[in-house]
């Protein structure tokens, strides 16, 4: 049974504020619980009906976790999922991860992401394809709302994301690997030769690439659209379609 | 000024139910209004600001339209949008199109998208890549959503969209032209030959391509993953992003 203050503090857990003040966040559902106990994260409490704590999800070599066992309406109370789903972790916020050189490796720079369910795809992507990290400007949606964690399908377990101020880090690390934005008037990217590292610039879903953000790309890449119709064509891609098709074509060139 | 009943009526039109009843559907904010009326839709009323009114964004060679002048505080108070943008039309649904031959055309076969934002994104794809059509399990998220209308970014008012049986349709067309799919274990999509033509079968968010309908694809393609680090690998990939892949393969091998 959950008992009220539990009911409150995973409630309280929905707004940012919170999940920093108590340095925990959700993650509901089989399949992100399950993400969440493979992965080197610490989990601190867990809500689950008897289904899912009979079923034996629970690793053995895995630290002692404390178990809440709750009937389906008191989950069902506490769970944001259009349909609740056995279970809902409370995971603790890591501590800061130290940011390392870009050299050599492929990351995704999000210049202010405001979607969350757009930051969760773009995580899954690339985790898909095997990017090694993602920095994220300041003001970008956070990292441990709850539907970046649920569109992120357990990636951000695995992703490591950096919030910093970016054009620190671009002015620190322009000049050292190539810095890739999607921008009009770019090389074709049917042609271009992606190479085996850089920085991949996502602009904010309605604004695009920022102002302060542009002089630091040093190689433009245009995204050809079909030629227009009578009616037009669409102005753009949205941002984590732009950011996914990049990271399909570094894989496509250097399989990893 | 809006009037009471004009207020009940924009309002009523968030959901379905009355969009039917009505023939109408709602497109909010400067871009979105622009785009209808360059289209061939026709639009009902218009409610605007001074703002909107005073730029002049009506075409002269328009049919004439309904435009009410309205202040920010209505704007607001009919508005979904996070900042509501100057102006709301309502637009008159189109009727039945008939769904033609898919041969020498590419479709993309939506199989059951449940969320709207991921409608309104692969429909704004689409029509940047410049696929011919979209054809939707009759259960999919409908298109007239408001929130399908503002993800399209305008798209939905060019891309030819029909709802139908889907089985019954593939049933029809498999062995006329090739049934692209995404799937475990299929040709890898950096050696496929897509050629100048087919259906593009998308699966549902959370469940893939649904069994009625994996008998049909002719041509299984997968998006090969990274090689999967220690803690394991993104599992799939969301549903329009994959099938954004797709598009952007066609295109790429047959600019057009």
């Amino acid at each position: 049974m959950i008992s009220k203050n539990q009911l409150k503090l995973v409630n309280s857990l929905r707004l940012q504020k919170y999940r920093l003040e108590h340095g925990l966040f959700i993650a509901e559902g089989v399949k992100l619980v399950d993400e969440a106990l493979k992965s080197n994260f610490d989990i601190y409490q867990i809500f689950a009906t008897t289904e899912w704590i009979s079923f034996g999800h629970l690793p053995k070599n895995r630290y002692l976790v404390e178990v809440v066992e709750i009937s389906q309406a008191e989950l069902e109370k506490i769970s944001a999922l259009a349909t609740a789903n056995q279970v809902l972790a409370l995971v603790k916020l890591p501590s800061g991860i130290h940011l390392p050189d870009p050299a050599g490796e492929w990351t995704l720079l999000l210049d202010q992401i405001r979607d969350p369910g757009n930051l969760g795809t773009i995580i899954r992507t690339a985790d898909w394809f095997g990017i090694d990290r993602i920095v994220a400007a300041e003001n970008s949606v956070e990292l441990w709302n709850p539907k970046v964690v649920q569109a992120s399908m357990g990636s951000v377990f695995r992703m490591p994301v950096h919030y910093t101020d970016i054009e620190k880090y671009l002015s620190d690390n322009a000049q050292r690997v190539p810095v890739f934005g999607t921008m009009l008037q770019g090389e074709d990217i049917f042609n271009i030769q992606m190479g085996t590292e850089g920085i991949v610039v996502i602009g904010n879903e309605s604004h695009g690439i920022s102002d302060a953000v542009k002089p630091f790309i040093t190689r433009r890449i245009t995204i050809p659209a079909a030629t227009a119709g009578s009616l037009g064509r669409a102005e753009s891609l949205n941002a984590s379609i732009a950011g996914a098709i990049i990271c399909y074509e570094i894989r496509r060139q250097c399989p990893k």
